[in-house]
């Protein structure tokens, strides 16, 4: 869908007024969508209004070019559709952030210099708390997040915005299959820890100084099953009170920053 | 106005519900009711709907005996209060929660056998941060919170929800002046650690084996100058990315649990 493949991260997030719809962000204005498409961001629908479609041949044929569908349709729709209400007769509706591949992540670490550290959510449902857990995977200087393609929440603006403009700095890959993802990490030297309640070891007596990927579950129901068996340890964060979870981003920070603490 | 007053939280400041200030929140729907008069919480009002009254007898019953109000009113008037939208007929505003001094804090401690463990918020603004933080606190086994009076959230509906129930097994101390708490903590023996950017420990450097007390600042200035200045210690989260700051729950749990390393 996107064949300018840009590298990491983009340089093509500037700020614009932009909107969340589900998955995808809302690109309004004949410059935003210019933009969008200048920077070679996969566009997935074109909407056009057609009493400006004349004046917008320039961005119907890159628009095309890239592989987005072009709907010409009424002002009303577009009117209907705008979160900003400025919309020029022109709106395209594209992926809220663009992933990264799981080599990249793998391939910012070895730039770095560094065993990877990386985080992989196991079904998270709200894009706050995804967001949040981005921002903390980077502070901790993670290389990465990993989530999931089904049953979880992608990278919406709401998550963008959550976390704090930490999408920007660190790559997100989203896989099909996450327990071949762990597979993979496993074959490439890297130790999966599982955060869940009743694990065989503490926090503490863990090794994150180790090429480690961390894998935290999700809100209601922490890992599931299948990623649980995959694991190489579960690890579990002291619970000293009668609440028997921490939220998402807080659980990832303890563990990440048990690592940070365990690092050079 | 309440006579079966659960242990915790402590007998004083039992807080009436304020509503200039939002300090109230709406219990909605027969179960959520009843919950709250058999968990003997002071309710300051019962709003029933007029056609719904003959049904809600035993509630009606209760929330007289605890020393409600009952208010018989039209159901539009609830759809005009409710939240939810789900009422069924009876609504329930309670106090959000109600808050412990800060001698409840330290003898929740001594009650533990434990040196206080305490987190001070100084001036969170967002309700779902505020109950983040109460969550991270509870799980780290902190003996309370304290969260100034002004320019800050106090307990509200939103809060105690963030909270995951945390709320109801963790004192929280609201104080008029947080400096002078700062000072009193410190008269018992509490090392004040405030966290910061730029601070002149690391964290992992600290030590939170002893008596102490951690502060974080609001969401988007930090720690104000006199807190600042009042703590015996700067302690500084390492942060190994581009973006400058932990959200506020995030960096609670971070700063908590190398406290819970720390300790026996």
């Amino acid at each position: 869908m996107n064949p300018k493949k840009k590298s990491f991260p983009p340089k093509s997030d500037r700020r614009r007024p932009r909107e969340e719809s589900g998955e995808w962000m809302l690109y309004e204005g004949r410059n935003a969508v210019m933009e969008l498409l200048r920077a070679g961001k996969p566009v997935d629908k074109l909407f056009l209004s057609a009493d400006v479609s004349g004046r917008m041949a320039d961005i119907v044929s890159m628009a095309k070019a890239s592989g987005a569908v072009v709907v010409e349709c009424d002002r009303r729709k577009l009117d209907a559709m705008s979160e900003t209400g400025v919309h020029q007769g022109v709106i395209a509706q594209a992926a809220a952030h663009e992933y990264v591949s799981l080599e990249d992540i793998l391939q910012t670490a070895r730039d770095r210099g560094e065993k990877p550290l990386i985080l992989i959510c196991d079904g998270l449902n709200d894009p706050h708390n995804l967001g949040a857990v981005i921002r903390s995977a980077e502070t901790a200087g993670a290389h990465g997040v990993i989530i999931p393609k089904r049953r979880a929440v992608g990278l919406t603006a709401t998550a963008a915005k959550a976390s704090a403009g930490a999408i920007e700095h660190i790559g997100v890959a989203r896989v099909t299959n996450l327990a071949a993802t762990i597979d993979t990490l496993k074959e490439q030297g890297v130790w999966v820890f599982g955060a869940d309640a009743g694990g065989d070891k503490n926090l503490y007596d863990a090794d994150f100084a180790d090429s480690c990927a961390i894998v935290i579950g999700s809100e209601g129901n922490g890992l599931s099953r299948i990623v649980r068996e995959k694991c190489d340890f579960i690890v579990s964060i002291p619970m000293k009170g009668k609440v028997n979870s921490l939220n998402a981003s807080a659980a990832a920070a303890v563990l990440l920053y048990e690592a940070v603490r365990q690092r050079p």
